[in-house]
């Protein structure tokens, strides 16, 4: 039916900071992002499917059954995927999703998503600086997966765990999630890369 | 973990409505209705799960799956359903989902609910007179069957067909969706009933 607008349908699949808890506006940094790509003229349809205290397995697991009914009538489809503090929780002793777990899950998801094209965005800084080793190793090795996955990766963990607004926002809230300011920061992250990646260009466009 | 907040998590599955598809906020109805309840103190999780096109069939038919992992761990957990528009679109001559269909879906939906607490939303105006007048039957016969399931109704198409914010938004969107302005109005009308039963009672915080 559109005659101009490319009909671009994003799902963001992922954990509590995907879903935006917290954030007071109710927008999250996805929300503030479909309503950046907005304003630059590209109506995309953003489908948020944070699900608090996800793992990388969690989402691996119903990331098709999800995507699928969203996607199915797009001309161009799009994941965006994020996980990571979750896995580096402490249960019992041991981290509830174990570094090789983790990367298992991320092939898990490349394969999940079919010929749909995906984007990885890395973990944010908590609170707890030994979680914040974890997160931050976990960062690493997602990256590296991701380049041999050819899955675009936007790390979050070293624009956040130096920020003064975030670590504030994180420390005077549960000790995970910042409030509106805190997304604000992961949204100005995450916003380059993402809409650059989200925008068709001419000579992309024969690809959908 | 929460020692004075209680913990409610809603799911809101649906259609584009649900969805807020033309709300240049990014807000749409269930965000307008989250922020309130924020405002007032009740800091619900709002789990977004409208989806563009859904009929009733369609929500009955993935309801049970998206929500389970959602609702899981919530103290008070809580299901808002809307949807109706798309049953009555007309495809090759004949409505999406007939009268009777609708109603067999809602019974399903009742049903996947299980002992999880259900609120049904009517469906709202849109900008061609004979498709309004299948959405304000249907609404009536799903305002019936609800009652007779015991589900809370919410009826939005009578304060919607003769708004004129709504009416005017519609006609000069897509003929179906508002923007923020009749989103806000739609907030209106279900907030009252919608944040009174998502309010944990003194006498009924023991039925969870």
């Amino acid at each position: 039916m559109a005659t101009t607008d490319p009909d671009v349908r994003v799902c963001f699949v992922g954990d509590s900071f995907v879903a935006g808890l917290g954030d007071s506006t109710g927008l999250g940094w996805v929300g503030r992002l479909a309503n950046e790509s907005h304003r630059r003229g590209l109506s995309l349809t953003a489908y948020n499917l944070g699900v608090r205290g996800d793992t990388s397995m969690l989402v691996c697991e119903r990331l098709s059954r999800e995507v699928a009914p969203r996607l199915a009538h797009a001309e161009i489809p799009r994941i965006v995927v994020s996980f990571g503090v979750n896995d580096t929780a402490l249960e019992n002793g041991t981290t509830r999703v174990s570094r090789e777990e983790s990367i298992t899950a991320l092939r898990g998801i490349n394969t999940a998503s079919g010929p749909t094209e995906l984007m990885l965005i890395g973990p944010p800084a908590v609170d707890d600086d030994t979680q914040n080793e974890r997160i931050s190793a976990l960062s690493e090795v997602l990256q590296e997966e991701s380049q041999r996955l050819g899955i675009p990766f936007v790390g979050c963990f070293e624009s956040t765990v130096n920020n003064f607004v975030w670590r504030h926002e994180v420390r005077e809230g549960d000790g995970f999630h910042p409030d509106a300011a805190g997304y604000e920061h992961l949204a100005t992250i995450i916003q380059v890369p993402l809409l650059e990646w989200l925008t068709p260009h001419a000579n992309g466009a024969s690809q959908q």
